[in-house]
């Protein structure tokens, strides 16, 4: 195991109508004006909306709502969000909704305390202060509401990145398993193949590593496809929803890397380019670039493809293992072509030439050259 | 997966030489003056009392030494201490040490912030403030590095309670799997035991779990035995000693019980019983009580025992698995007979009488009776 710091301060609050609890958290945390941050209307018609507001209420807890946070969220409406919680006072920022609302309330948060541009803090200079953060997801997939990352679109400039920051872990993120029953089955599959690369891609790049965390890796992914086959059968299925939710908070909390040394994100580096370009659900942007990326990287790490197949499928082949996982991002009905999202095979120079920016960034550009880019890219064609 | 909560605030820092950062880190938590808590001499033969001292100074905190913490920590000496970092108006105790040591800087650092007795938090009132607790350990066992449990003896009384808050997990510990390069094979044992008592306990007793918890368990005990293994061999094997340590902490962190219902800790309640009243370590005590409890309860959760058996040793026979177990603890040395630990069998119904304070405190004694304790101690005899 190689040399790591974990600390996940992040409290859970997991069940049935826990959301009925975030008032009174939010006034233990000393939380008195909070910016209310959510997507479309899908949080009002479901009543959740209103059991938030009457908790609030309830709590004393003064709130200023801030809807309208896109799929992929976008720096425009994180600047309108900024520029609301500074003109409110607020004290923290509450965000409820999928992982691009989560996404887009920490970046609020950071940017309510900082009187540079937040784009600044995307584009490598490490976050200095940040409001304290809340969330309560409806949609299992990203993982943020227990981790310090978040991911913005700068949609002049075609720039999907990130931030990570101790200062953006949420200090309270409440789950409720049943609040997902009404995702629908496209999206709580982009869910699944995202939660599950976001514990392969450690799991295959890493140079040190430990039997101990392969298993963690192992037991994430199979809980994740056992649970969503469940949900493609029964989607108000509160244990499989369960299982499927905690798999994916702990799928990108900071547990399956700590250990490893030299992991790193080629995929998802990939798959913001695409949904950057063409602003396909991220989750279908990694299952058309997950086999592509495996196809073309598994020579290199025969021994960690060898255990895949074996440990995930039962399959003592590599190659076959691969196939298994495309065939499943099949049967779940995520794309794993370019052209099932009516990406053109002529645009991959193009898509290539967009990574390069991330993967300067994140110091992959001496692997992932232009050259390399198109050949993973020709292989999703 | 039942409701839970679960907050786990420890920060770790995980590696080689890791304990040189001690002193900065204490700095940047505004720690000025701490109560340093360890046990007999050997942190001091090892140069490891040397290097925390150094990394002290450097960063200009001052100290109070407090050693002669024993094996199984007594009262006295917890009241001692307290007195000790209340005279010296410590703001901060840092334990360094086994899981005896953590367990009993913790109770001073909630002593030192109280005007009662401490033992009044050890029978049932909830602890109200605490000194921030830093923790160095130098034996992979108790999980106290990342929890909020302490454990302590009353000589007077021969009970041996626990206290559990929030407020006793440590800010920080320092893990450096080298440090536990010199710990004797006996007490390397015990430790594998203890680790695997903390994961069995709930993965038998609990009743609801999740199968992503049960692989948890599962990798937690595999992990233990499988690096105990290689340190037998090979005690000063870095890798076997990093996976040991780091799996006795997730054993014990919370991760593996968030989302079980009514899971309880029968061994560890009649073990306390062993070690009060003859002082025998905490795992040796364990590989006594486990072997005799499987075989009194797996009757009633047959389904718990199939499973144990199949996924850890490879056997479809719950029965076999409780032997293998027991076949398992003899290769690794620790006794499974109160015999091989001198405790004659005519005492029965003394550790049974002892054991029912502690029973009725952890709400078990409508299920370990005084009959059902002599049930199961017979089956150590």
């Amino acid at each position: 195991m190689h040399d790591f710091v974990f600390h996940n301060p992040t409290k859970i609050i997991f069940g049935r109508d826990t959301e009925s609890r975030l008032g009174a958290e939010l006034r233990q945390h000393g939380i008195e004006n909070v910016l209310f941050v959510y997507g479309r209307d899908s949080i009002k018609k479901s009543g959740l909306h209103g059991r938030i507001v009457a908790s609030l209420r309830e709590a004393g807890i003064a709130f200023h709502e801030f809807g309208g946070v896109s799929s992929n969220p976008v720096l425009t409406h994180v600047r309108q969000g900024i520029d609301k919680a500074k003109m409110q006072g607020v004290d923290g920022v509450l965000a409820v909704g999928g992982g691009s609302v989560l996404d887009e309330g920490k970046a609020i948060a950071a940017g309510a305390r900082t009187d540079n541009d937040i784009w600044y803090y995307f584009t490598g200079t490490e976050v200095r202060d940040a409001l304290p953060v809340f969330t309560v997801p409806t949609l299992a997939a990203t993982g943020s509401e227990m981790n310090g990352n978040s991911v913005v679109t700068n949609e002049e400039t075609r720039q999907k990145f990130n931030i990570s920051s101790p200062l953006i872990y949420p200090r309270l993120s409440i789950l409720n398993p049943a609040l997902t029953f009404t995702v629908p089955p496209d999206y709580t599959a982009y869910g699944a193949v995202d939660a599950i690369a976001h514990v392969i891609e450690g799991y295959f790049t890493q140079e040190a590593g430990a039997p101990l965390l392969d298993r963690l890796v192992e037991n994430i992914i199979t809980t994740v496809m056992n649970s969503h086959e469940t949900i493609m059968k029964h989607p108000d299925h509160y244990e499989a929803r369960a299982e499927f939710m905690w798999a994916a908070t702990l799928a990108l909390n900071g547990l399956t890397t700590a250990g490893t040394r030299n992991h790193s994100f080629p995929n998802h580096m990939i798959e913001h380019s695409l949904s950057a370009l063409y602003n396909i659900p991220h989750g279908a942007g990694l299952s058309i670039v997950i086999p592509a990326w495996m196809k073309w990287y598994s020579a290199r790490r025969p021994d960690r493809f060898w255990r895949f197949a074996y440990k995930v499928f039962g399959l003592a082949d590599a190659e076959a293992g691969i196939k298994a996982l495309e065939r499943w991002f099949n049967s779940i009905k995520t794309p794993t072509r370019l052209r099932d999202v009516s990406i053109p095979e002529r645009d991959i120079e193009k898509i290539a030439d967009n990574c390069g920016d991330l993967a300067e960034l994140w110091g992959l550009n001496h692997i992932y050259t232009r050259e390399v880019l198109i050949d993973i890219l020709r292989l999703a064609a």
